[in-house]
């Protein structure tokens, strides 16, 4: 009698069936949602084949999974209809498409030419994260660099905002954002990480020329801690009004076509 | 026993009486929407007295008028209220807060030295008209234009989007954008349109020093014709990837943040 809520349109999967038919493609599942309490031994076994292929699962109150359940099946102010709401204890939510491993960044590393890098490090509005793709794809980035958590999921309003971007990126999803920035480093490739407070110098005054990565953090606390650490340079765009800092697509946007102005530069005098 | 909707927090007001008390301040009114048809006698007077005060007057069917207050109501997926539903056949979309008019800027310009001047022309959505303002204001914009028709509402959605800039920036509402483009010209501005197909040339390659306007267009169809004729400059952000186009905030970002660059190196230079 379940109805399990499987929308290809949607980011959430919802009950035993739909879950269970998702896992046979575990890249697409950015994490397990399953209810506090006593579990049936159906939802055992799907807990159990998702920590196998290492996805992530978090219990949640099952308070939560029936307001999930409603949002994800309300759209524009209509009501969710009657019976997607039985999502058996379990959800999964997925993305639109799966990002690349790790392993493939590093296959593919050596075809990449003084490659132009964006490391987006906790975007958490779906809108702002795919204006950020928009912009680094129309910007030419080689690679598109995401923390597994604290993103927002590379979902259909994601790919929305991105009018196509996110097909088109090669966007690799990363496990230890810190330790990657390191490799990079190791690879030749220069840091420059996006700030709006004052310790960073102007943004036009750092050179983008050669193996670059531009990183820009969250909506809210802008880059973490241990990314900061790791940047070469801290830039800050100079801002002449009272707005203390930009929207981040926006941001990334000045960054990224400050380096291919440079770059652009670096090609013309030969 | 009619509910008049009004919530200092919507941007819409229906009903007689919320609509008869937002005309004491026509500033604050975008339109006023009437239900076709036969109508009363209180909203003739209405209509007749938001003429006088030179509010555009549009008629609508009612059915028209019933979803925008079901939109307007309904929050997050929550079905509206009962009793809300009653707009007597006419309802006011209203700012969030007043522009500024034509006289204002005109009176204010003589105060203004070499004005970086931004015009929206026509964005829709609010989100980027928010995030649009807010780029303004961070980039010392010394006004901002926008067409009285074909742009979204100062509404709330714009100010939350715009992060405080919206209310401190100078923000005139225009007419007729074409006459006040000339009308720029003839004070010295040089305006530079944004597009995104190939007969622009690179937005690196122009000067903006001095009193220059820079103009964006709406999110489906750039600049309008009349709009784009009155350009001296049509710039062009050279794409490195697949992507036609940015999002309307971000490349107003990057042509603002290279006129900012290029004023600054004008007065570090003497």
């Amino acid at each position: 009698m379940s109805t399990p809520f499987h929308d290809p349109d949607v980011d959430w999967v919802f009950g035993i069936h739909g879950v269970r038919a998702l896992l046979d493609t575990p890249d697409q599942v950015r994490r397990l949602l399953v209810a506090e309490g006593r579990r049936s031994r159906e939802v055992e076994a799907l807990v159990r084949s998702a920590r196998d292929a290492g996805v992530r699962v978090e219990r949640t109150p099952k308070r939560a999974l029936d307001r999930q359940v409603q949002r994800a099946t309300s759209r524009d102010g209509t009501p969710s209809e009657e019976g997607s709401t039985n999502h058996q204890g379990i959800a999964a939510e997925r993305h639109a498409f799966a990002p690349a491993s790790e392993r493939e960044l590093e296959n593919r590393w050596p075809s990449f030419a003084d490659p132009l890098i964006v490391v987006l490090d906790g975007i958490k509005d779906p809108r702002n994260l795919g204006a950020c793709l928009r912009t680094a794809e129309a910007a030419g980035a080689a690679a598109v660099l995401l923390p597994r958590r604290g993103s927002a999921p590379l979902s259909s309003t994601t790919a929305k905002a991105a009018s196509g971007a996110m097909e088109r990126l090669f966007i690799v999803e990363v496990a230890n954002l810190a330790r990657r920035l390191q490799w990079l480093r190791d690879q030749g490739v220069w840091l420059t990480g996006g700030i709006s407070d004052d310790s960073g110098v102007a943004h036009t005054g750092v050179d983008y020329r050669g193996s670059c990565a531009i990183i820009v953090g969250g909506e809210a606390r802008g880059l973490r801690r241990l990314t900061r650490e790791h940047c070469d340079h801290l830039v800050r765009i100079p801002m002449a009004g009272a707005t203390q800092s930009l929207n981040v697509s926006v941001a990334l946007g000045v960054l990224l076509f400050e380096a291919r102005r440079q770059r652009a530069l670096s090609i013309g005098t030969g």
